[in-house]
């Protein structure tokens, strides 16, 4: 089968054998915001050369602004009920393929908050046979992170973090960018932000501090960003509980950053990369019925 | 005397008879930042007919991208201190005129880290002789939020708050702006921001909030930027010691939001205008000798 990760700003397309191994990959920077009227135009070169009729796709492909909504699936929710939410479409420019997207999750919080996914439900899909019985943590690094509780191979609760946004927003359109030069990961200045976050100050004060370090020459302009970058995810981090073992799942950019931040609080880290959202795909594929074998 | 708040990105002087009271105003959009080389091309025609020799500056005019840099005086600090460090210039263009830029703060708190402020100590000079002796709390509403502890007659130490700015880098260029609409301020979305921000939870996650509010429809998008602001001033004033009495500096637009969030909490509230940084500017000039009566 072939297993699509739509998202807002990139398409990635795996295609995978008959046990769920990706064999191949492409990229496109073809998002699902700015495809109105395209997305089989986009999909079909994707394909071309890939014979498996069976199209799975996950993402913002599936939102109001996506291809075809897909409604949310509401938490408490594994395989079975994901499954079931996936809806089948068809396209002209795609003969003989059998095309789905997979739905994203909601979830109510005790405060009456409510919390959205769409893609990352299925990375924690391809984690659950890894994870087995019980409860698990994991946390998705990303432009909006998120945290999920898993038990028993169905996800509880999950919460978003806006850690990448604000660290994008803020570097680039705040007063806190002034100061900063581009420079490679600072380790030093990541850590000073994580001990900073650790506090009790609430980030709206804690942020100055990145425009007094280089005021005052405390951090090189260099090193400002990874001083912010440790600031906002240990602020992240500060609503997991400390010493649990975290499955993380993360780009490579991302994954020793987040990996020093949780052993940082006491906590054990297992890293997976991002084709679990492929695996993901295959094992709701298997679950809705649609794969043979 | 003439009494002068320059600014990043505005410019306003003010008129004052013997006794320091304001007897006219004028507003320019030519902020200390970009005016470099320019600033008594600037000032010159402002103060066109206003034949008073005396000018004393606060503000961004005195930073190292300003008129001329002016070194921070280290907190505690009080009317003296702050007139000592008062600098002194001239320009051919002003001829005649007695040119002065006050000092902005600075303050390393016990942590370790470092805050500034400039042009807001001036508003604090202002509100003093208000004050009297004994232990005081002021809150300076504006882009970035200064909180001031004063202790008979001086300036013990202060904290800045990014609320100002968060607001608008977030409203402005993240995805919690997409379903925001225009819309006048809204008090029942603001209290419900302000109500959410006095939990437990990250900055970090409850900002999440604005965007799924507004895709579950609990609130209307023209009400979405009032949650936003709401959450953000209720965030920076989680530092703040509950049931206090409270001396607000805010402009019009700010004064019965910030008035509503102390309250909120129990605060009693004192309410300043903008004036009283001219007030200060008279009383610094004062201290420094500057005044023959």
């Amino acid at each position: 089968m072939i297993a699509i990760d739509w998202g807002s700003s990139s398409l990635r397309a795996f295609r995978l054998d008959a046990r769920g191994e990706v064999i191949d990959a492409r990229r496109s920077g073809e998002g699902a915001l700015g495809a109105a009227g395209r997305f089989a135009a986009i999909l079909a070169p994707m394909l071309d050369g890939w014979d498996e009729p069976l199209v799975a796709m996950a993402g913002m492909v599936g939102s109001r602004q996506g291809w075809r909504e897909v409604a949310y699936v509401e938490c408490p929710a594994g395989l079975d009920e994901i499954a079931a939410g996936m809806v089948g479409l068809s396209a002209p420019e795609l003969v003989g393929r059998e095309l789905w997207i997979v739905p994203g999750l909601s979830v109510r919080g005790d405060d009456g908050v409510h919390d959205v996914m769409r893609g990352e439900e299925t990375q924690i899909c391809g984690l659950l046979d890894r994870l087995g019985p019980g409860r698990h943590l994991a946390c998705l690094a990303g432009t909006h992170c998120k945290h999920v509780w898993i038990e028993d191979g169905r996800i509880r609760r999950f919460a978003t973090s806006m850690t990448g946004e604000l660290f994008h927003v803020l570097s680039e359109h705040s007063l806190l960018g002034r100061l900063m030069e581009a420079g490679p990961h600072d380790d030093d200045a990541f850590a000073q932000g994580l001990d900073y976050a650790v506090g009790e100050g609430d980030l709206t004060r804690q942020l100055f501090a990145v425009r007094t370090h280089g005021l005052f020459g405390v951090l090189a302009p260099q090193a400002l960003r990874s001083f912010l970058s440790g600031l906002l995810i240990g602020h992240e981090l500060r609503q997991l509980p400390e010493r649990a073992l975290v499955h993380l799942v993360a780009a490579p950019a991302l994954m020793q950053p987040y990996r020093v931040a949780l052993e940082r609080r006491g906590g054990r880290v297992r890293e997976h990369d991002e084709t679990v959202g492929a695996r993901g795909l295959y094992a709701l594929a298997r679950a809705r019925g649609l794969l043979r074998n």
